[in-house]
């Protein structure tokens, strides 16, 4: 029998794990909640012609299909092999896969919308909390199967929803207690009134993708990318010169100079939306910043508005965007639905998740479950210790009785490896004296006691 | 473009049902964290080798493969040509899809305890609650990917363990409200004892396989299936007439006239077992009682000691069991760690929400996410409205603000089709008032009065 293993790129939860992504699933529940988002999922598998086209060339061969069942019919034979020489040929069939694994919970919200319009009340709210799955090469902190965490609302223009993402934000960063988060906002608009500033509005896509790379590639690189996208030497110039501006009201005056009426929109977008954010924002939130950042440019091509991306500037924390998102004008148009603005903002949950564990920033009686285990002398002291459980957990304290009647210091042992805050020891004497005696195993002592007084103690 | 589309057997789910089943799951999460119970997650995909062979012939069919990725390599086609070909046999060849979607929590769960056994204390008590995928064909109630929701504790023979499951059978149907539930309890060494008493101890399968049906076939069935299975009428008549015994002790006493050891030996485990049980039995459990019942099988050939199968009796229900375990003796055998035996039960998660559903029990109070909505009537009443709003939200009252300046009547009726229990309408008197004014839909009031004696109405 050979070794048991799991797929590259993925892993086994332990208990500590999963209590501690429990942990930063509610709490960022909870403040969805908070906001009026409500909870949908969707299911693991899409129809493959849902997914494909939707995230790139690189995406498409990303993207895990589902093998069809029932392969083993012969009248399917001739078919099913002339999907695999299409499929040999890098396309797709449905005679051999028609299913594959979610690869982010954009599309599928995408196309939840269009499948219930008729009973989705607009503008619609929701956030989603799922595993996605994407056939990357692993590598540190990359999985195959990870979790993403998004929330949305569309069916509405108001700047009053942009506002009310970075609300979540900035309450979610600072509820999980996460220092130095700078939440950069720019918008799509600006980039297009950029391009439009240096006459090359139709190589939008190019300047996009060239500023896209500043935080990798760095100033000289960017110009070198820009360079060979065919821009010469003076749109290269402004574009730099433009990007570099920090105040608002500066490239509005540059917009305003040369009647680009986008751009002028965009800087009028930017202000409104942290207009109607300052009206929300809590005094307390002290562990975050916006800061406006036209060199900000995101990656995917479905934003039209303001867009957003999270960073912890921690200097002990080496790690891209912890969460980003934006304006999209025409999400649904893929599945048919027109018009329906919406804008939504994304939680990278495994990368927080890591910034947490280096920042030591999860609560320490979050990994504990078990507050209290019985030592089990069997017998007539056994009979008893059951009362006593049974006693502890009607009062929700969670305990367990050691099930076996092994010795006490494997018992005692145990208990301390499981890092079980309390043993409770029960021989003859106890029993006949109806108390207990209670090892402590943080404070070192070991005192006897009624189960009331324990009860009281820790509850 | 065609209509968007879910893959058959494949679901969305809307908001209301999905905090429906996040009411279900936490109430059981609780539950199993006050029993010491700690949660591990595995990962959706499993290396197909391990999967293959668990389940039968039928259970491998019903297995979703992943069809590898970058098989348009050209050094690889040769290999996926040939594998295809395994495939078409109905053999499984990991040149074109080594890994597989899980299809339970047992086989994941004992290839955890293997390949974490040196991290691992002894006795393991874990709970998983996890989508599975089965490419069964869908019907009414059956979804090729739902939800198990398993508990098991390895690494102890103590009956104490399975007192502990049936505690927590009850104790979740009690905090779940649902009525009527039997739990029948019976053992795998009692049906071993019963076919060594017809001398048919090397027909226990046969014997397992026909009882297992009782419930579909009814009592003639399983004795034609006995027939047919090679049994003789005596022994079919002795089977019929031991499984319908209902007392221990009646049994016990057959199988000792008998001195078949391993009937009374799983006589001895259901007496132990229920009195453990009894001790730590609550006195408000009303809704539910244990059944001792030999007819119960329970068709997985893994289980060695006592079974268990939860039903739901009330009249209005329809349903197969919503939840069944036992003990097995080796199931990590099938990966290497011998002689570590463990018992685990199941909660039927789909069908108990359908249950609960059905019988109108989940609380109304989870289905409603936002308590209040903020009609917008723009310019400063927004901006006072914001105001309003996050003072609301300061005090975790889940508040919106309806996001665009529409007519009245508009958002008016989309607070009620949400229905959002309070609008709080500000209009220009409101606002120089610095109050509100708060339409209860239930009540069928609107009274105006200060955001501080709106918060201690409804917090």
């Amino acid at each position: 029998m050979s070794k048991p293993s799991v797929p590259q790129g993925t892993r086994d939860l332990s208990p500590e794990v999963v209590r501690k992504r429990q942990y930063l699933l509610t709490t960022l529940r909870t403040i969805f909640e908070e906001c009026g988002f409500q909870p949908i999922e969707t299911p693991s598998m899409e129809n493959l012609s849902t997914l494909m086209g939707k995230y790139g060339e690189e995406g498409d061969r990303l993207i895990f299909k589902v093998l069809n069942n029932g392969l083993n019919d012969p009248n399917k034979h001739a078919k099913t092999r002339a999907a695999l020489e299409n499929v040999l040929q890098g396309k797709n069939d449905s005679n051999l896969a028609e299913r594959a694994l979610r690869y982010d919970l954009t599309i599928p919200f995408a196309r939840y919308v269009v499948m219930h319009q008729n009973e989705i009340n607009f503008p619609f709210r929701r956030y989603q909390m799922q595993p996605v799955w994407r056939a990357d090469r692993p590598q540190k902190g990359r999985y195959r199967e990870f979790w993403q965490c998004d929330c949305d609302i569309v069916g509405s223009n108001s700047l009053i929803n942009e506002a009310e993402l970075l609300y979540i934000y900035r309450e979610a960063f600072f509820q999980l207690n996460i220092p130095k988060i700078i939440v950069r906002v720019n918008s799509r608009k600006v980039l297009s009134g950029i391009a439009q500033y240096c006459n090359a509005a139709n190589q939008l896509v190019d300047i996009t993708t060239a500023i896209d790379k500043l935080d990798k590639i760095g100033v000289e690189g960017v110009i070198k990318e820009l360079n060979e996208r065919g821009l010469n030497s003076e749109q290269v110039n402004d574009i730099i010169r433009l990007i570099n501006i920090t105040e608002l009201d500066v490239l509005e005056n540059e917009f305003a100079s040369k009647q680009i009426n986008e751009g002028v929109a965009g800087i009028k977008e930017l202000k409104d939306s942290l207009a109607y954010h300052s009206a929300l924002r809590k005094t307390e939130w002290n562990n975050s910043e916006i800061k406006i950042d036209f060199t900000l440019a995101r990656g995917l091509s479905y934003y039209t508005g303001i867009i957003v991306e999270v960073n912890c500037a921690d200097e002990r924390i080496q790690m891209g965007s912890i969460g980003g998102g934006g304006r999209y004008d025409d999400l649904t148009g893929l599945f048919g639905l027109k018009n329906l603005s919406g804008v939504g903002v994304s939680f990278g949950i495994d990368r927080i998740y890591d910034v947490m564990e280096q920042l030591e920033l999860f609560p320490a009686a979050i990994a504990v479950g078990t507050k209290a285990m019985i030592i089990n002398t069997g017998n007539e002291n056994e009979a008893y210790a059951m009362q006593v459980l049974q006693e502890l957990r009607r009062h929700h304290i969670a305990a367990e009785i050691y099930p076996d009647v092994v010795k006490f210091d494997k018992q005692m042992k145990y208990i301390f490896n499981r890092a079980i805050p309390f043993a409770v020891i029960i021989e003859d004497e106890e029993r006949t004296q109806q108390n207990i005696r209670v090892k402590d195993f943080a404070a070192g002592t070991q005192v006897k006691m009624s189960v009331a007084e324990f009860i009281q103690k820790i509850v």
